[in-house]
């Protein structure tokens, strides 16, 4: 019996070379690289699916991708022929087999993001990559109290995107699980993990508490915002350097490895 | 009396952007960049004398360079007046005052450089950066013992780069003060102090105890190039990539702030 063709692939990548994940005409985009590389790996075009749309600029750590591979190449062979494919911006960390169900984007039950701040203070050339750093001083104490107003099911129409749309079941609702602030020195870190992330939303979330930490809004803004969602101005964004996609979860086991190496 | 004009900058760099430290006409080169920041700051030209003259694509943490300021504006001011005039890839971490007498290559005592390795082993790019990444098990037990045998003052032109002149009253003798071998788990970080590098030899140093790590040569090679430093083939080169200076250090006061902070 012929084994699952099905491989998914952990990636890592910078955003500033790309404008964004999803495959767009004539830009660079990273599904775009991927799937020129897998096509040039495979000798014919393969699809990928992957599990977060990041935007331009965004950073992944934990993005998840799926594909059908045309043939079976072991999969370590498969991670060492992309890192010799790929641009030097984008690096396939893992593959692994899994079950012909397996949707990297369909099954993703959550997933975790990660903002890094850091203020007044001067970050070497290779942290400043991923890390924004804010002019002004930031109080951990007031950006925590109103972090901890976004955990639970809400309607964050107030952190998307302008225009987004709203479509699907769901509309602008969300479930944040987790949400806590890391805080080290002049360097802020804001992890979150969500059921889902309305475009812009994480950035949003971000630019809000920088002006509730430097006092330019009260910890209570982030409660108002969500309980009016349609309060205007809304939250501002912060810059897309500062966010890494780090993780997404699936349940159950369709996304584990089938166990065959090949 | 007027403060003493002369500042110190302690510098990060990325290498990859940049033709090395040296001002070269027609490249671009950090003291080239830093120059042309402080010309653009001051109104008028400013030379600057770095520490150590890091190779094309070799990064700095803690590169010193002193220059004297026409103008006596704020050091902290400096720093952050440098942010907006320099790239990206080159930031002043912190400036302070010193007196007439400090001179950042002169009087620098000894450097710290790390050269930074994992081994089979996929790195997500921001990491890639500054990690060589080699595609061989490397053994750290032999790589440590190799490694003991550079400790103390040798005659070191089997890792000088080729064409090295060795000149100077030293020629290529000098003195490596620590050597030690960072492992966490497929990372391996060389960690050298020295009180002075010839060309190359921090690279040939990490590219030899790869060959060593390998299995390629003994244990006992290294030292054996110390004892025949015209032995052929010399110490193989690691890329400039994975290499970083870490720190430069002075003997005394005279690198101290003079604690005046206009």
């Amino acid at each position: 019996m012929a084994a699952s063709p099905r491989l998914a692939l952990r990636l890592a990548y910078l955003g500033a070379p790309f404008a964004g994940w999803q495959r767009q005409p004539g830009k660079r985009t990273v599904q775009g690289e991927l799937e020129a590389a897998l096509a040039a790996l495979y000798g014919r075009p393969v699809p990928v699916v992957g599990a977060g749309r990041t935007d331009a600029g965004v950073h992944a750590d934990g993005q998840v991708a799926h594909f059908d591979a045309p043939i079976p190449i072991p999969v370590a062979g498969v991670v060492r022929a992309l890192a010799g494919l790929l641009p030097p911006e984008v690096r396939a960390m893992r593959a692994w087999g899994v079950g012909a169900s397996f949707d990297a984007r369909r099954l993703a039950v959550a997933k975790r993001y990660r903002y890094r701040i850091a203020w007044r203070r001067a970050l070497p050339p290779w942290e400043a990559l991923r890390r924004w750093d804010v002019p002004y001083e930031l109080n951990p104490g007031p950006m925590r109290i109103a972090l901890a107003a976004l955990v639970g099911e809400h309607d964050f129409a107030a952190f998307a995107s302008s225009g987004h749309s709203g479509r699907g079941a769901r509309g602008t609702t969300r479930k944040i699980i987790e949400a806590h602030l890391v805080s080290r020195g002049r360097r802020l870190d804001v992890v979150l993990i969500g059921d889902g992330f309305l475009r812009g939303m994480a950035r949003r979330i971000a630019g809000a508490l920088v002006e509730v930490g430097r006092g330019a809004q009260s910890e209570k803004w982030i409660a108002a915002l969500l309980a009016d969602p349609r309060a205007r101005p809304p939250a501002p964004t912060a810059p897309a350097h500062g966010l890494t996609l780090e993780r997404v979860y699936y349940r159950g086991k369709r996304h584990k490895a089938t166990g065959k190496r090949e």
